[in-house]
Order: structure tokens, then C-alpha cells, then sequence
């Protein structure tokens, strides 16, 4: 993948995204926050950026939909996968005790990670669209009695202290996510494919439609469901697998799945995150 | 399904939980608010209601991811299904006009399925934990310039106006609950039935353990991959297929799955909503 100049992505500097961003484009990258995931595809749309790091999926919490259900209605592709090893602080005013603390504000997901150490506490909680917006809210506003959940280094960035480091409940929390842009590269040797479809409402046909994939040796590495806003309980399905569309067995599988689908598209081929684990 | 003389629900009175369990038992039955999910699955096992009533899925935003996870965990059966048509209002004080509004409260689904409507007032939002909490919230603390995204009869409770009606971004809007119960019914002979399993790490996994479905004709009605937390890009299947448990056919399908997969539980067995569509 060529280094971009300019990478999206949603909330504000010191998220966890651009943390994602800095570590696997490298430190001089420029990084173009954006408050809503819709505004990410935007911007790489218009070329305000050459591409966009979303999260699709928390090893704890699972898919993020909204980006799923953008993928879908975007032309952008996915051309790199990135994941990232999230390490949840609770975040203050300097001089502040955990004593002290009466309310939590943070992303939903991360206050859904950490609920072991906020019950335990037995304090408020509030949601707020950012982890590290949340770090700028309470300094910005120099709300008293208040805490972030974000990253240590978001803290760093707006002068706050960590209070308290790791208060994940579980240590293996990692997110996954995709690099979005307009051009597609070429095959490396070691890709996975996302792609989304629809089956018929037919007995046994998401098990004929992942046949495509496995009668062929083809390894599927994640499957997620969404809805057809239109029609009730009628699904789209995305799904990941090993190797490159345009390698010859993939390529049949997707040719096969087109013809027995109501609905195909392939997002995109892409690298695999180096850091796989 | 008996009767329960108490059901427990999730928010406040006027929640879309409680209206679906009053149009499924009849206005007769007693409901229990509970602020959390996590309460009503408590309050049924601890037996101070014999049932409660839980959301799954909506039909435009998915599935209630939290909902699936307590099932993992719980051993509360499934026993019934009700689907319910969510029409959304934007409830305010008395009095109040469509221009004064400068904040609406709801819990974050309603918000995102009102997106259109919302955007085109180009007005503030702010997620809480219930639609209905959200009214009683404005009335109890006399929030100025406030509205809420609920139902029509949590406004009639709450003594508030309902100030548009209809606001979800597609009129195709139900949400399905499921009733939960420390006891199974027996087959009704019109049945769907819940398991969760987790397959071996291996090409086509996923493929063979719906095999076993699919090659007795068996309907999957819905498939949610959720993360196993404790080993990350690992997930736990959450599947709905037609008939019962005790069936032949599923019986069978159930031996044959659990032989392959690394684990698995069946939820429960439990009529077809009647309002099924």
C-alpha cells in the first residue's frame, strides 16, 4: 500500500483510531479527524483524504453495524486491515483523586468494556460519542468531578492524568480496522476479501451460498449479519475469507455466489494485518 | 403459554417492551419496569416474575447485541416470540411547538431510526437508556426546549403531546422480542428454536455445522456471530431455525452438532410469533 499524505478518521485527536492510524502508516502521516463515521467516507470521497481507518470490530464487544451498514451503500473500497490493542485508562483533571470521581464519561463501547471496574466503583456513567473527545470535554469545559475512559495517549494530548491504566475487563482487547480508499492495490500474496450478499428466503441457502467458499478449501474468517431495511427479517451477509478476489479459486467462488445470490459486492482485497494474532 | 400473573420488561412504564407483552398476554397481566436488562433476566430467575420479556432485533438497526450475551450466559429458556411495529413520536411538555424543541432525548436505537427526521430539524440528541425514561425524565424535571423519541401511549402516561407522529426514517419498523421463563412449554407444533454454538478453528466449520441443518431441510431463520471474549476473532453462532428441539429431524440435527462443535446450547424451543410477517 503506498503511504498516504492524509488519513480520516472518527473523533478526536488521541482516539484510538488514529492511534491505529500513526502506528501503521508511521508518525509523520497527517491525521484528519472527523466527528461522525458518515463524515470518514465523505472526506476520502471528495479527497479532503487519500484514505480512512474505521473500526469494525472490538474482540469484546463485536461489529461496529454503522460501519457495515456504510460499506454497503459506499463505492470506496477496503484496502488494508489494521489491529489494534486497546488499553482502556480512566482519565482527569490534574490533582484529581479516584475518590473524587462522580461521573464517567466515554464512548458506549468503552464504558461496555470496562464494566467490571465502573460498577465496582458504583459511579455514573455517561455516554458520549468519543473516547478521546470525552478527555477534551472535561478539559475544555473544566468539568469538575469528572473522568475520561481513553487512551493514555490521549491524555498526554490534552494535559490530563491517568488515574488508572488497564481497566479493561478483559486484557485481551484488541479492535479491528479497515483502511477505506478509492483505489483498489494489488495482490500481495497474503489478502483476505470482505464481501456482502443476499441469499434467496429459501431453505439452506446461506449453507449452499458459504459452500461456494468452502467446497473450494476457501477459509472464511468472519460472517456478520445486518437487515434489509426494506424487508423485514431478510439479512445481508458479510463475510471475510482468505485470499484475493482475483486469484483463480476465489475468483470462481465469487462467480458461482453472483449466480445464486440475489445481491453481490465485493468490498475489497487487501493485505492482512501484519500484527494478526 | 400459561399465563404469567407478573411480566418484567426493560425501561419505564410506556416502554416498547411493555406495550409487546400487554398486546401478548392481554392488558390484564401485571408488568414489572426494570432498568436494566441485566435485572430482568434477575428478577425472573430469582421468581419475582414468572416471565420476562426481552428485545432481539429490530428490523432496520439489528440485533440487541447485549440481549444475545445475557442468553449465553443465563439459563433462563426462551419460550415464546412476539413481534411488535414500533411507531416512533417526538413527545413534548404541553404546549410546547416543533420550533422550540433544541434537544431530544431517546435511547440510542430510536435516535438512529429516526436519523432523517432528526437531521432535518438539525437539532441536538442526547442517548439515554430508555424511550420511555426519556418522557418521564422531561416531565419529572421540566426540561425547557426538550422532546423524546417514544411511543404514543408512553406520552398518554407521562401526560405529555405528542407533537409528530410517524418519525422513523422507514415505516418497516418492528422489533422481536423474545419471553423469557424458567420453564420450557411443551411443542406447539408450530416452533422455532434458538441454539448458540462455537465451531473448531478450521476451513468450512461454519459450512458443515449449518450442513447439518440444511441436508434435513431444516429453515435457519437468523444467524448473529458474537465474539468470544476470552480469545479474540473467535465467535459464538446465535442460530434460529423452524421446529422444535424434540422434533426428529432436529434432534438428530442437534446429536450431529454437538458431536462437531466445540460447544453448544440450545436456548430454548417456542412458538412462532403469531403476528409474524
Amino acid at each position: 500500500m503506498n503511504k498516504p499524505r492524509v488519513v480520516a478518521f472518527q473523533g478526536e485527536h488521541g482516539a484510538y483510531s488514529e492511534q491505529a492510524a500513526l502506528n501503521h502508516f508511521g508518525i509523520t502521516v497527517e491525521t484528519l479527524p472527523c466527528r461522525a463515521l458518515q463524515k470518514v467516507f465523505g472526506v476520502v470521497e471528495d479527497g479532503g483524504a487519500e484514505m480512512g481507518v474505521i473500526p469494525v470490530e472490538n474482540s469484546l464487544e463485536g461489529s461496529i453495524n454503522l460501519t457495515y451498514d456504510l460499506l454497503l451503500e459506499s463505492n470506496l473500497r477496503i484496502i488494508g486491515e489494521i489491529k489494534h490493542r486497546i488499553t482502556h485508562c480512566l482519565v482527569g483533571p490534574p490533582g484529581t483523586r479516584l475518590e473524587d470521581i462522580k461521573v464517567v464519561y466515554s464512548h458506549p463501547q468503552a464504558l461496555a468494556q470496562c464494566s467490571v471496574f465502573l460498577d465496582g466503583l458504583g459511579i455514573q456513567t455517561s455516554p458520549t460519542y468519543d473516547t478521546a473527545g470525552s478527555v477534551k470535554m472535561i478539559k475544555e469545559r473544566r468539568l469538575p468531578n469528572s473522568a475520561a475512559i481513553a487512551s493514555e495517549h490521549a491524555a498526554e494530548i490534552y494535559g490530563l492524568t491517568v488515574l488508572r491504566k488497564g481497566i479493561e475487563d478483559y486484557s485481551q482487547n484488541f479492535t479491528r480496522f479497515f483502511v477505506i480508499s478509492k483505489h483498489e492495490p494489488e495482490p500481495s500474496g497474503r489478502d483476505k476479501t470482505t464481501i456482502v450478499f443476499g441469499t434467496k428466503h429459501a431453505p439452506g441457502a446461506l449453507h449452499r451460498a458459504l459452500g461456494e467458499l468452502a467446497d473450494r478449501g476457501i477459509n472464511l474468517t468472519k460472517i456478520e449479519s445486518r437487515p434489509v431495511r426494506t424487508t423485514p427479517w431478510e439479512y445481508y451477509f458479510f463475510v471475510d475469507f482468505e485470499g484475493h478476489s482475483k486469484d483463480y479459486k476465489c475468483a470462481e467462488a465469487l462467480e458461482a455466489l453472483r449466480a445464486s445470490a440475489t445481491f453481490l459486492k465485493v468490498l475489497g482485497s487487501y493485505p492482512r494485518a501484519t500484527d494478526d494474532i
